[in-house]
């Protein structure tokens, strides 16, 4: 089997070659592709160094899977030089999550839906992975209807650099060096920024739509009514989110809990997880189960997970795993 | 005029202070109290070092009034020591926040419910006084039912050793040493503490059900259905409160952007506000408006105060500025 990273050097990408020798996948060649500033720049796999290359239609020709971690507008030019009939694109960025032939998955939500693809598979959004995540026993439980969410996105989010940013920002504050934002809109350092994506012309921006259209494709379910906040905070790499859930059936406080403390695939209840504890590790955690003190069916929780794993990386190989099952 | 500032050396305390300086208030004689081991510390007040002492019933005796910044049972405890027949109490601690004859005032809103009391008034929480601030112009236009309220709260709230406790720990980390936290359940810098006070047996911390409790006595509504989710962040002044909001009569999103656009006291409108952009000045900021999708009677915004000012001292000293214009 050979796979190939497109994308190998930023954040998503190194950690798709960690999450890929720690989940022992077994690999007979794995090719690493970056941008031409990064070619030949090597990173380790299983005791072998390997050195990034360009992506070519030539270098992709051969690979069975191509796991993307590159922005949309890369992503889809470098679609035109996969061959879909033989490669599977795993691809982490939104270009094709809402395209109609393309599954959007959850593995443990959704897996189902990777029966019937056209070569494209999309990782949904980190943010949308992390809140479906923690809200899958409760939609089993009970069915859902409507979803409010606030979310504290950590840093990561935005990449390397992102992280970089805040390194920075923390040194020069305490050096009484002056800060000019460049990945962030403001100050991220000690700041909150309520903004993460564009705007549409009702205010509402690109990242907290994901959770909306996203999530109603993963649920199959075109009724979900999902309204989302999302705020940047000054946290490395875990994201935070804070979730009002209004059942369609309904339930007791009770049996939510029960269903909590029940092992759930990629999930686990503590009485407080933050995003540290969350951090460099595969699970969703979940939190602070409550019920609405006016309406019985309104459920309140607080999970956290870790935004370059479950939320990107982690779930695109683990969707890769689930294709090697089945083949 | 004679005022004495309870609890001078604190975060609060310190800030009062300054505010009477700022705002030019008229007084013939200051006194600063604080703690036996703070005793005879100054402070300066207009060109002059002010000694701290220590609270007795003697040195109470003259005041006209008394700026309470201490904790609830030391609250409790000095008002055993104070004539408040002659002396008004204006206490920041949640001592007497609910109690039948205290007003609980955020001025802009409820001054009103100055003219009666007995002796002592309350001062609301920094989240409650931050989020009705926002939220009043909305209630003018168009009533208010219900309010569900994330908060991202600065480590203020948690006084200085809270700020000094972030400041450590960023420390701690850059040179690799272990943090033990002792303010904060856990590490605050880079994570995100979904718990501020103690939890009640159905989950909601005491933090969380102020801003129902208190938002009802405030706007004297006992139907105002309000639920909240309080974190803690690493931000050090202001405090963040996203809010989804359901309004009893119909509006368009347009008159509630009208509205915020229009001045309001204590208030500003601002495409993206921040906690930075709001710390160190009294005005509360608000962004983000937007009309839910789903159902067009309910409302977002996003708004940040600086917890220390408008969310305790500051409004405490327009209390005072409030009983001065009377006399």
């Amino acid at each position: 089997m050979k796979v190939g990273i497109l994308g190998a050097t930023g954040a998503v990408g190194r950690q798709m070659l960690e999450c890929l020798e720690e989940r022992k996948i077994q690999i007979d060649e794995l090719k690493l592709f970056a941008s031409q500033k990064s070619e030949g720049r090597t990173f380790s796999y299983q005791n072998q160094m390997i050195a990034c290359q360009i992506p070519t239609r030539q270098a992709f020709a051969d690979l069975d899977f191509i796991l993307g971690a590159v922005e949309d507008d890369l992503s889809r030019q470098y679609v035109e030089l996969m061959d879909l009939q033989k490669t599977i694109y795993i691809d982490n960025s939104k270009a094709y999550r809402l395209e109609k032939n393309v599954p959007l998955v959850i593995p443990e939500i959704n897996h189902e839906d990777l029966k019937h693809h056209q070569g494209i598979i999309a990782n949904p959004n980190c943010s949308t992975i992390i809140a479906y995540m923690a809200l899958y026993p409760l939609f089993q439980l009970a069915g859902i209807q409507a979803i409010q969410a606030c979310t504290y996105q950590a840093v990561s989010g935005a990449g390397i650099l992102g992280i970089q940013e805040l390194n920075q920002e923390i040194m020069a504050l305490q050096h009484g060096q002056s800060i000019t934002p460049k990945v962030f809109s403001q100050q991220i350092a000690y700041n909150a920024i309520a903004q993460i994506g564009d705007f549409n012309n009702d205010g509402w921006t690109s990242e907290e739509l994901k959770m909306l259209y996203e999530g109603r494709k993963i649920m199959h379910d075109d009724t979900l009514e999902v309204s989302c906040t999302c705020v940047r905070i000054p946290v490395y790499r875990s994201h935070s989110i804070s979730l009002r859930v209004k059942v369609k059936n309904p339930v007791s406080l009770e049996d939510v809990k029960k269903t909590y403390l029940q092992q759930h695939p990629g999930l686990f209840y503590d009485e407080l997880v933050s995003p540290l504890m969350t951090s460099n590790q595969d699970l969703v955690g979940v939190s602070r189960i409550r019920q609405d003190m006016f309406d019985p069916d309104v459920f309140y929780l607080w999970c956290c997970g870790d935004q370059i794993r479950k939320g990107a990386a982690s779930n695109a190989v683990q969707i890769l795993e689930y294709f090697l099952k089945k083949c």
